[in-house]
């Protein structure tokens, strides 16, 4: 079999394409599975793809419930101790984050507990990083994103992106994010009803955050005391991005975000680590 | 992550599902992908999806190319000596054969050489098999199929189901098979491209067959002297299945046939192995 890829041109397609048909291949002589389940598999991959639109990506959402977007994510985000460690992208990154003030409220629709989010953006040495960006999504008080319910939410809602202040702080206004399930209409639902799994993610919001000479990030903050911290259907959480919100009653910091007292606050901090070499990528 | 499928009802579902994490992760452990690979892999399998409607299954075509479908049929049908081997279904017996009298012309659109194919269904004893059932496709003398050319082929060209006579035997007026390649306009495509495979098959015509108290066998029929008989683009050659074609100027074998001399003539029996308790399913 393998000798079918020896013209490949391209060698890290080439090993790709080894190591694939290797793999699979065992297994389904572990599996040894019968033309109706081998059937089904296609059946089922078919309709994962054609599940997918402009606004779902169910082969990502596929990636993410078997436990491989955390295992590429591992692989690809070695981060040096004491750097924002990184978890899954997410299938609802599909339309790029608005730029919006410091301070704006992302939360256009109103549905949800009122918040503010705030941080600052540090280097590993503690050095703040002004100019910084940072991509904040997340879902609203139904635990819906906005392509998920086009009419019922504006288009963008929940979605920023944000550049930090000569202190490398940022913040902006949203709402208290709630634990959702994934969406479960296709084929994913149908696997994890099969296999008796719930389909919930713990309440987080969505991070990429990035600046100049720094290797960028793609992480969640999660919220302390969230349902199925212990159990998120895609295998995201790590202890180090759970983060507690509390009420705040003091007015100078209710003036500082241009909010009045009492208010919730969710901070999350994000420290990067230097690129020695490499251009900062932002996606 | 094994242990997210600890409650699968069906034990039959969890252990596959057990063994496609173990071996998938072993996969992405072994290649590690970068974030843009696993990406591009994603939209692969998007696309492919995607291709797929009721003429066309790119997955299975995905499932051919890579050794697995012949992988697949392998553990599903270990012959004994002297039975017919089987070989892949392929993604082109997507409609119901009609049933055709025996002597019947298959090819309705008359493009290519016309030919008669005949043969006998026996048990692994020798005895003919009266009334066992015989399903033809083919693709026509442009190696395209019915469902690839709506436009200018008849619907069910080159397909039939047939019924032995008393003696096992069947025959049937069809075109001689030529070599073709599989659909390129899609995913596929662009992996064979990627990796310089060539998309041909050699010349073959489609059986399957089946009797009472028998097992039934998904074959082809190869013809000798056939370009690619020895890369086939999805692996499915054995050379017990390769006859030659022959040119026959005897006109009692012509009157037998109904047709004229010269005509070309392709036997291909079909050896059934009984089945001891199945009951015979024919698809």
């Amino acid at each position: 079999m393998n000798a079918s890829w020896q013209n490949t041109a391209d060698e890290r397609l080439k090993t790709i394409l080894n190591s694939l048909v290797e793999h699979l291949h065992d297994f389904l002589r572990d599996v040894e599975p019968t033309l109706d389940e081998w059937m089904q598999g296609l059946q089922f991959l078919t309709a994962t793809g054609q599940k997918c639109d402009d606004v779902r990506q169910e082969f990502i959402l596929l990636s993410d419930i078997l436990g491989v977007s955390m295992l590429v994510d591992a692989i690809n985000n070695r981060k040096p101790q004491g750097a924002t460690e990184s978890t899954v992208l997410g299938p609802f990154h599909m339309v790029d984050s608005p730029a919006r003030e410091l301070g704006a409220d992302i939360s256009l629709d109103g549905n949800g507990t009122p918040c503010v989010v705030a941080g600052q953006v540090r280097s590993l040495d503690g050095t703040p990083l002004a100019g910084a960006l940072v991509d904040v999504w997340q879902a609203n008080g139904d635990g819906l994103y906005d392509v998920q319910q086009p009419d019922k939410q504006p288009a963008l809602n929940l979605r920023g992106l944000f550049t930090t202040d000569d202190k490398g702080r940022y913040w902006l206004r949203s709402v208290v994010p709630r634990h959702y399930p994934v969406p479960t209409d296709g084929p994913v639902g149908d696997l994890l009803r099969a296999s008796q799994r719930h389909a919930y993610r713990p309440a987080h919001i969505h991070f990429i955050a990035g600046a100049q000479g720094h290797h960028p990030v793609t992480t969640h903050m999660f919220l302390d005391g969230s349902r199925y911290l212990d159990s998120d259907a895609v295998f995201a959480v790590k202890n180090e991005l759970i983060r507690s919100i509390v009420v705040i009653n003091d007015e100078a910091r209710a003036a500082e975000f241009g909010v009045q007292v009492p208010f919730h606050l969710i901070e999350f901090d994000i420290v990067l680590d230097p690129a020695t070499q490499q251009p900062v990528e932002l996606s």
